[in-house]
């Protein structure tokens, strides 16, 4: 059965940054927390929809032609298809919803960003 | 293209219960908001599981068995098929996720509780 989970106690168990934590399911969802800082690569998602809810700090989720502004309980829906990078002067937290299997670089490999395992909170 | 929500200010555009407002969709889900005190009715969704997400406040998700409390910053997942009702012995705001379409009462029609429109914000 599932349990409920509380987003402040489950960002404090780890410190890395852009290795999401799957935080639940969502029928053939998945629901990941993520620390960030910096910027991330440039990517997209042909398959799904990717929202996006800050959950502390701020962020940008970049466009090629837009910058989209986030902070503290904001959420936001990335379109699938469009190419884009999120952006973090300082650490932001967020919560991600998307389809289970969605690569956290898209269509991109990158030795740094993309995670090939995403561990439980 | 989609706009993002600042979540505090969508909850602030409205007032009565167990009306849920469309905030956005995730590929064929939908993104509600919702405010309510009180006891919901009893209910299934055969075909989703529901995203609930405390805003604000404190919730129960009863089922059968168990109580499943929530307060702001909490999300838990009602697992589809599942009967369940929602409680709040106060005011409380929620964030909702589930596949469009779903009716609020599920299995149940309710003259006063389901949502035959659910407005956008």
């Amino acid at each position: 059965m599932n349990t409920p989970v509380n987003l402040a106690q489950a960002f404090s168990t780890f410190h890395d940054h852009w290795r999401p934590r799957l935080a639940g399911t969502l029928n053939d969802y998945v629901i990941k927390i993520v620390k960030f800082q910096g910027e991330f690569v440039w990517h997209k998602h042909d398959d799904t929809d990717e929202l996006f809810l800050v959950h502390k700090g701020e962020m940008i989720v970049r466009f090629r032609d837009r910058d989209v502004p986030l902070k503290a309980g904001e959420l936001f829906v990335i379109p699938k298809g469009v190419e884009h990078i999120t952006v973090a002067e300082n650490e932001c937290e967020a919560l991600l919803i998307e389809l289970a299997g969605t690569r956290n670089t898209g269509d991109v490999e990158d030795p740094d960003k993309t995670a090939t395992v995403e561990p439980s909170i």
